[in-house]
């Protein structure tokens, strides 16, 4: 049998480990990226490893996410961040230029590279044949040192789109159909490959839309072939040079298939309060809509604003909603500016916001006391948009224009009647404008080694975890419900976002929304012990959601099943996940039950720890599910600990070659 | 002698009083304007009144200030305001529409008028013969009623502008150089009246430049004659029939004359931390400047982004320098996309920023830690902001272009050299995109009145003050020094604003940049007096900076001068404005001190009050700079109670009336 891409991709990289799903492989990372909600952390991390100088073949710090500056907060964060990539070889994307995924696609990416990225929407690059992972801030610091990173080996999936889209029918569908079928947990492990005729006649953006929300399945990446498509993208971005074909083989091997026929897709929408809550859109109740936006990295390409541009032609926003729109990247506003949609757009009564992620993450725009809100971007967790008591839909730019028309759901059809036809001729523009004026390229090694860091004074440190000891006796201080978000652990928001360089602030915030007094109670308890649901920590990379309760004393998730990307962030952040051998025990444990665990580090390497809840009298099972690798930095008590052990015990075998060396001449 | 144009207009509007400078003159108001972050107080007064509608020829409810939604408040105010409009007979200019001043000037304003705005900068109407006058929120309520408004009757100091502004130099640098000259309180009382050929050669927005950030003298208004400059801005807004020529008399009698040489202006700016603290820009130390902002109703206009735009044209922002741009309306922004000055902003690496005035007052673009901000606006008070060791340059957007490029204070003439010539050549355009879907009009009255007003869950209910009473024995809760601002008493902030709908909440947060403990000690106190300096209460409108202290208690207060407004806000919320007959006076009292007034209501009507130290043991006396109107305010309890009863008596009168000509018949 033949190669899948990513088993191609894979393969190119490999350094050691077992390429059998679910086992652990290492692989060179060509390119990482961080952005500024998250990114203090990372580089707070990468300054505790003490090299001189990032040794990937790219790292980009995009300024994207918060730009309000509603304090001083975020801009002296800007100004940190900005300083750190100076001093160590890392390109800024500038606020402005546009949000991460969408500049790194269009100005760094390349087929067959593999990026990781601290943020779980990274797989967006997926779309021109490059291997791109979601992963917690301490991963891309690990990244950064140019040591081989540890992935799971994925299952492949292949998923088969044969036909066409109709007009007024967006890729949005394509992914919420996927949603609808695989759900929010059903992508664990997997990487979900893109082919046939349907696929191949995607533009690239529309293929982004896709694997950048492939996330909300919980899947490690989604992909599509470099093909002609890429191809044609990369010339329009100047960069042809950096195109190769990348295909899978003909008769390559799936560890499964699905099927969707493009033609009978009809706009859609997932409903309140999980992405794959998807219906038909002609079946949501024709409620007020309170709110619309257009925008984020998912769904704001050119072909998506002009498409929205063209439903709202000649009309305007209902009175009654407040619609906004926040394009993707300078790039992408300026064709957009220049073919006179932005024009139709203002013209209808939308609100341009500044180029960036915002409303998507609650940075602005927060729906009216239970709002309904109407976006294009990517997750309707509860409190997403700032406001736990609206309800967010999630639907594709046309049907989004369509409702802020109507005043409730409706779609491009439902405004445009047969001349919805008119959608389709919307292609990408066959160039874009390349200015990377607002890309600051890195300073030559000797000028960066000059550079002062500038920390503004909420820039706190970052907190180290403790070694684990053998015996733990220690309360349950949350007891939590299936898919918990990180949107719940640590909210995103114009006020959160920016308490993010700072644990010790941020950390009274931890739970704020799920369980105000959760904060207070564990840290009163001194050291404790989450028990949750499935799908534990889904959602965003931010790896608070994991600092915040291991700063709050927090030693083990127990739960029934953990998000791939915030079970790395436990394991990185010194807490210990654990999952229910039996799910029925889930159900016996109360918050506030006092669990015992002996012999914790004899029993870790086993992968199975006996549990003793002192208070009900029982004893349960957990198990690891952790790679060997996972298992040492457990152990060590982190990954910042683990990692200084790995580069120390490099210099030291390599001083101790030196000086082989030396003796021998 | 001839007639001013100020006292035409005031003739004009005549309904009773004296026109002597410094007396009460009462005038018909033809035109009110609010927005959102004043206004919920205002309709909450204006359906507390119980009128069906307003009574205006036109009043406009703008949505501008807050347009960054970091929580449910703000959408929830904006709904209310929407409701409240539609209900009674209230346009609504949307949010996206632009700023309040930019949108009436352009759209309503007509020469002759006189309008009253809940917003400090509303005598930017000056620009085209019109009398516009900054009050606070009750007093647009109520203006709303129709009954006649009181007004000191002002003197009116006559501006003769010679010859022409060279290129690199702007209006701004006119209004600059009046504040050094008069100083932030030098025009309390008085109307400045610009002539001369120099005011001719000016274009409508350069004329709004002046009279907008003529409120930072605490004059009453400003005011520039009614021309062909008028008949062509109001031409290029496809409202020539709104023009009418009004001039002063060619032997016009004014109050005092100054002149200005426009040839020997230079580029200057605002030092921190006030507006009058003015020095030649190229005697500012060159140290390097954080951030950047162009925006504002004072500065934005179509010539000024052009003219900042030709300064950046192939150049780029400094990468130190966080550079943002909100232009003033839609239909300037609209203008600069079209001939292509939003590509050269873009292009330089600007970031665009709703249409808003977001930054001005706070609302997002909070400087770093000890950033020294360089801004367009109109206020540098220290915390204005939302930082409060920020510094703030207010400059032209000619300069703040060449500083961001420069990374420090530069004029457009240290960027272009000779070539500055080039910004003489731009005017502002022939024509204007005349498209007002973003204005909502007044429903018809019967449609009216079946409209319901929203509430969310933050709108609280007006606070009504006590009546005042014979005999005053409290302590001192504060004493404050000069200069005391709006900003400082109550500040704006996305935060901060976004509470002004509920003053349990915001009154916790008086003084609370000023003095964090203000507010728990005066709440404490129970009743209280305010001492302070010169100049007390200057800046913006908000009479949140008299409701939240009267909320808390405060009855009068007591300083050496108050600013105009603020003296108007104390008025209607029942607290009593008191001046220091001797000003050494204030020396003697200290913080916390008791006071007691004897007698007090028999003594108001005196206008002279004697008041007694306990603590120190001292007498001294107050002057009450109120008119006769003002006093049966005070006396009322404030003008809501004052206001209900004039109108209950003129409905009292009416039914009289009525029955006598039944019986009659």
């Amino acid at each position: 049998m033949g190669k899948s891409l990513t088993r191609k991709i894979i393969e190119s990289h490999y350094v050691s480990g077992s390429m059998i799903p679910g086992e652990e492989v290492f692989l060179y990372i060509d390119q990482t990226l961080t952005h500024d909600i998250n990114a203090v952390m990372t580089y707070l991390a990468f300054e505790a490893i003490g090299l001189d100088r990032v040794r990937t073949e790219c790292s980009v710090s995009y300024l994207d996410h918060n730009l309000l500056y509603v304090d001083h907060k975020t801009p002296d964060d800007h100004i940190y961040l900005q300083s750190a990539a100076r001093r160590y070889g890392v390109y800024v994307s500038r606020p402005g230029n546009g949000i991460c995924h969408a500049v790194h696609v269009a100005r760094f990416g390349a087929p067959g590279k593999i990026s990781m990225g601290g943020d779980s929407h990274t797989p967006h690059g997926g779309a021109i044949g490059m291997l791109c992972i979601g992963v917690g801030g301490m991963d891309v610091a690990t990244a950064m040192t140019g040591v081989p990173m540890r992935l799971k080996m994925p299952r492949v999936v292949n998923v088969v789109l044969h036909g066409r889209l109709r007009p007024g029918v967006n890729a949005k569908e394509i992914i919420l159909e996927m949603l609808r079928r695989v759900t929010i947990k059903g992508g664990l492990g997997n990487v979900y490959e893109y082919t046939g005729d349907g696929a191949a006649a995607l533009e690239v953006p529309e293929r982004a839309t896709i694997t950048n929300m492939g996330a909300e399945m919980g899947a490690t990446t989604s992909i599509f072939p470099s093909d002609d498509a890429v191809r044609r993208f990369l010339r329009a971005q100047g960069r042809e040079t950096d195109y190769r074909e990348l295909l899978p083989d003909e008769n390559a091997e799936y560890d499964e298939q699905i099927v969707i026929n493009l033609d009978q897709l009809e706009p859609l929408a997932a409903c309140p309060h999980q992405p794959d809550n998807v219906k038909p859109l002609r079946e949501v109740e024709k409620k007020p809509v309170q709110q619309v936006f257009i925008g984020s990295c998912t769904n704001t390409s050119y072909a998506d604003v002009a498409k929205a541009a063209l439903v709202l032609q000649g009309r305007h926003v209902n009175e009654t909603v407040s619609c906004t729109c926040a394009i993707a990247s300078r790039q992408t506003y300026k064709a957009l500016m220049h073919d006179g949609y932005i024009d139709m757009l203002m013209d209808a009564g939308l609100r341009m916001l500044e180029i960036a992620c915002g409303p998507c993450c609650a940075i602005g725009q927060t729906p009216a006391t239970e709002g309904i809100a109407v976006r294009t971007s990517n997750r309707n967790f509860k409190g997403r948009a700032g406001n736990p008591n609206a309800k967010i839909y999630l639907v594709s730019p046309e049907s989004a224009a369509a409702t802020a028309v109507m005043g409730t759901f409706a779609s491009a059809e439902d405004i445009l009647g047969a001349n919805v036809a008119k959608l389709a001729g919307i292609r990408e523009p066959e160039g874009y404008d390349q200015n990377d004026n607002m890309l600051i390229a890195p300073l030559p090694e000797e000028e960066a080694a000059q550079v002062e860091i500038v920390r503004g004074p909420n820039i706190r440190p970052l907190p180290v975890p403790e070694v684990p000891e053998q015996e733990l006796h220690v309360p349950v201080s949350l007891k939590a419900g299936d898919n918990v978000s990180t949107d719940d652990i640590t909210p995103a928001s114009a006020e959160f976002s920016s308490m993010r360089s700072n644990i010790p602030m941020m950390s009274k915030f931890c739970y704020h929304r799920y369980d105000p007094e959760f904060a207070e109670r564990a840290k009163a308890m001194g050291r404790s012990i989450i028990v949750g649901g499935e799908n534990y920590g889904q959602g965003s990379s931010r790896e608070h959601a994991a600092i915040n309760p291991m700063y709050l004393g927090v030693k083990c998730v127990i739960a029934k099943s953990i998000a791939r990307i915030h079970k790395g962030n436990l394991v990185n952040h010194g807490i210990i996940p654990m999952l229910f051998e039996d799910s029925a025990d889930y159900e016996r444990i109360c918050q506030e039950d006092i669990l015992e665990i002996h012999h914790l580090l004899d029993q870790i390497p086993e992968k199975r720890v006996i549990v003793h809840d002192v208070t009900q009298g029982f004893d349960f099972t957990v198990r690891l599910d952790l790679s060997e690798n996972e298992i040492e930095v457990v152990l060590s008590g982190g990954q910042l600990r683990f990692l200084k052990k790995q580069l120390d015990g490099q210099k030291h075998t390599e001083a101790q070659k030196e000086k082989a060396q030396k003796e021998k001449a």
